[in-house]
């Protein structure tokens, strides 16, 4: 087997056109081996096997460096650079993460997850290379869905007009998660329509050198290709034409469901998707009613549309009260906020760890014109994806200090859905919804009055110690309860319903008889709801604990012990609440 | 006068070509008038005062719809649009703020003040209008240099692909606010070269129509070519060539000084910039320096290059160590992260208001990979910028709960100093620095060593209450001290330095005999400094009072009135204090 022989990019460098064609169709079958088994961003990289093995055939990694954005289509390169172990020996498949890692390899130079970064990234090394009097070259990759997002044409627009070497390999398979949206998508269409010679040529305009590569699965002429631009002394763009999900004809076929893939079946293609309740189509339902019953009601994504069930069928039906901006979560905010002024009723919808990438339009575009969009934050929280890069636990801090921006948390399904009727129907602010990862039900009542801002509910009225239970922790709250009832305590249980600011009046009345007041909540406690429960008791007896995550870029650390780590099982945090009576 | 006979557009509409003519130059005459005396955003006016004439002339606003971007360049609009009374008297200067501002008049869409907004903003309100099935055009007007801004590139992507009216006005002054930096703007060139016939056509690339028009600040030129694309089906480009200052011989000749300008003489175009110490000119100078000792030393600024004392001589001296990537502040951050792990020392730059710009980059490019890039966070703090569009009072929330990155808040000029040399030269953290606006100076000698993080230094040591006076609060802190002393109260002052933790041993010393602890910072205090310090002492005796801005959009609010309302007066704190006290 090739693929075992391969240390470093050297082993490569040594292989004849024979050898390298088979040995992308070992890494083939070993990405499908894994993939199928750990779950995985499997279509792209079946796309990109080739265009990496041309890569460190050509050039010289480390030395040269080689910089993916979203860096899920880095497998191979892992392959190549001394990890193929952890893909073709199943106890090793969790030694190597599914990002490029520079603790990993000196072949990764930067920890990556979110899209659109790899241009300016690269264009760091570049430029510290050249200040420095160094060589060698600097390629970033970058598909084409990425180049939707802002931060990849600054990249571009700034390296487009560097006097030295700097190499953009454009990773075009036609495809973003889903289908692409933008302007920029006719063009590159046009590009691979005219074999790269269009007139509307997206990157020299912004100064680039420009090459085209048709076959962007052919070994032989991605080598010939960047043996032309190796050691280039100007900006140059290689578009390279690939097919996503290539060689595995369930994925060549269904490109978006196979993009990310749980495990599957090879054969039959079928992906285990798990059963049961998920928020994904729980809002799907909802959002499509929405739209039937109400032609004003506008729902906006950015290219993760299955993230809340608007898979194509569901795209379709919605016609032009869906739009997908494709990655661009800075003009969907501001999008929505002028839709929203408009007289629309525009939902924008991103997960938790994507909605950073749009502070200032949160700020700006939104909040300083109270505009009435409503925000849905998605999979929030820790108890969902756990790779540092796309952990879901710095939202509350981001958006809940933004003036002007109401941040409902709720705490059931059913909860949710009011809180999403109010936010959609009301017009008096911009409305973020913190959406779980979980689906939980409650079976009691709730109030399902939001109009007076940051109002509280006492649930269960007890005495001594005080429970805020923010959103998906408010089960959490109960569970505390019922522990600390085993030390005869019969705590109160409150649902603090916005994580925006304090319901003055509620807490001011727990001081009668209370000594201890407990908030938990899913995400960093830094500048987080509790420290304003904190802040609000300050000068008072009330002693509060802030219950959360420590501010950490907790690194694939499984759920349960990162609430041991964190006291934050329900027994840790009974304990402390004893500690805290008994110095009260 | 014509100007005073304006009360809407509709007398815009009325009036011949001669009248038009003769009304720009009373509209240029006043534009003048106003900003010698007031100060303001003198040459982009004065560049834009045809092409708004020609957009009233030839649109039917409000019916049409103007969105301006950064709106800086609204002066005209105002006048046209029945605000020209605050442009001639005097006494009336001041009931107009210096952008657009719906709260004054229908015509004004949105509050803006930050740049590359106005296309995906003028898109939602297309979409709207076609979903609700509305008439009517909009229009997005943009200065070339906010197309450098990755959200204006996204709005004009998606844009590009609607398939409806959407013009926009590309006003090209060929000018940032300093000199335009970026490939895109060598095909602007082109196009201007070209009379717009270039191949070279980023617009075109992004799937819009386009036609240029040469002579941008003539009304019948542009006349003509708005009424060209009124009313068209499809998204359209007016490519505007205008001269910036255009009127004004200092402005024309020093487009940079004058693009916003404190109060100035008029016939001899000296304006007042005030004198005595700024740390614009103290940075500069001190960066300078750093740049001459050390070639690895790379300042990046993102194109308000004055606010760091990069002058164009200054810029001209430090070569390929200085960095204008335009306005662009997500790749500015990106950027630096990869210089530091190429091994350069980049020291990136801009205002705190500012730096809400790049949330995700500070947050996944550059701290999750721990690189040691040094954040100047300019002209932080209430006591500057009061537009609501400008507070740079929210940059503790934003960036203190990141993790790994090292936030400083240097007390004076010194210690500012201190804590760039050790920024720059530790290769530990990406570590963020606050500069606040007013230069002060301490006699007191200080540590200069910050390789402990989060270890605060008490400066005296008291009893009773303990003052810990964040950055530039901390001469308030002083001042609360010398306020307590009246009371016999011998208050303990702590300079924190850090504002991304506490110190746990020193806050646990103070328990001894300190029972009122009061934490000052110059910023809003949700989710700030303070807060951090309230909930560590959560579970304690401690009284803790968190003092600072209570979160909110304040609209040109005066400084002493902000303090005022807030309860930060060295008095009202110190009442604060003596009622903690009592209750203690």
């Amino acid at each position: 087997m090739l693929m075992k022989k391969i240390a470093s990019p050297a082993d490569v460098k040594k292989m004849d056109m024979d050898s390298l064609k088979e040995l992308a169709e070992e890494i083939r079958t070993a990405l499908l081996n894994k993939i199928s088994q750990c779950g995985g961003h499997l279509a792209p990289n079946l796309g990109f096997v080739e265009a990496t093995i041309a890569l460190h055939y050509v050039f010289d990694s480390p030395t040269d460096k080689i910089v993916y954005d979203v860096s899920h289509q880095s497998y191979t390169h892992k392959i190549l650079t001394g990890r193929a172990k952890a893909f073709l020996d199943p106890t090793k498949y969790h030694s190597v993460t599914g990002y490029t890692e520079p603790n990993e390899s000196e072949h990764d130079h930067f920890m990556v997850g979110h899209t659109s970064t790899s241009v300016s990234l690269a264009l760091g090394l570049a430029t510290a290379r050249d200040i420095q009097g160094e060589s060698g070259n600097v390629i970033a990759v970058i598909g084409d869905g990425s180049l939707s997002g802002g931060e990849a044409f600054e990249g571009l627009d700034n390296a487009g007009e560097y006097a030295k070497n700097f190499i953009v390999v454009v990773n075009d398979n036609e495809m973003s998660i889903a289908e692409n949206h933008g302007g920029l998508y006719a063009s590159l269409a046009e590009l691979r329509a005219s074999q790269g010679s269009s007139e509307n040529n997206y990157f020299k305009s912004l100064g680039f050198d420009y090459l085209y590569v048709e076959r962007g699965n052919s070994i032989e002429s991605l080598i010939a290709a960047f043996k032309l631009v190796k050691d280039s002394t100007k900006p140059v763009v290689v578009h390279i034409h690939t097919l996503k999900g290539k060689g595995y004809s369930y994925a060549e076929n269904s490109k978006e469901g196979f993009h990310w893939a749980a495990p599957f079946d090879i054969p039959t293609g079928v992906v285990n998707w798990g059963n049961g309740e998920s928020y994904s189509n729980i809002l799907g339902e909802y959002l499509m009613e929405k739209i039937k019953a109400d032609p004003k009601v506008v729902v906006i994504h950015s290219a993760v549309p299955a993230g809340i069930g608007f898979f194509a069928d569901r795209r379709k039906e919605a016609g032009k009260q869906y739009i997908d901006v494709g990655i661009a979560e800075e003009h969907a905010v501001a999008l929505a906020s002028g839709l929203a002024k408009g007289g629309a009723k525009p939902v924008y919808s991103t997960h938790s760890t994507f909605i950073q990438r749009t502070y200032d339009q949160l700020s700006q575009d939104l909040c300083t014109n109270n505009n009435p969009a409503t925000i849905l934050v998605t999979m929030s929280g820790a108890d969902g994806m756990n790779d540092t890069t796309h952990l879901c636990i710095f939202d509350i801090p981001m958006m809940s200090n933004i003036p002007n921006l109401v941040y409902l948390c709720p705490t059931c399904v059913e909860e949710a859905i009011a809180m999403m009727d109010y936010a959609i129907d009301q017009t008096e602010h911009p409305v973020a919804i913190r959406i779980p990862n979980g689906v939980t039900h409650r079976n009691a009542q709730f109030d399902k009055d939001y109009s007076t801002l940051n109002t509280f509910r006492v649930d269960k009225l007890g005495k001594k110690v005080a429970l805020i239970g923010l959103g998906s922790y408010y089960t959490l709250a109960e569970e505390v309860a019922a522990e600390l009832a085993k030390s005869d305590i019969d705590a109160t249980i409150i649902n603090p319903r916005f994580a925006t600011g304090v319901d003055v009046s509620t807490l001011e009345n727990l001081k009668a008889n209370h000594q201890v007041t407990v908030t938990l909540e899913n995400g960093v406690v830094d500048g987080g709801f509790g420290e304003k429960v904190a802040r609000f008791y300050g000068a008072s007896n009330m002693r509060v604990l802030v219950k959360g995550l420590k501010k950490e870029f907790y690194d694939k650390v499984p759920y349960g012990e990162l609430m041991e780590r964190n006291r934050l099982t329900p027994k840790q945090i009974a304990e402390d609440v004893l500690a805290a009576l008994k110095s009260a």
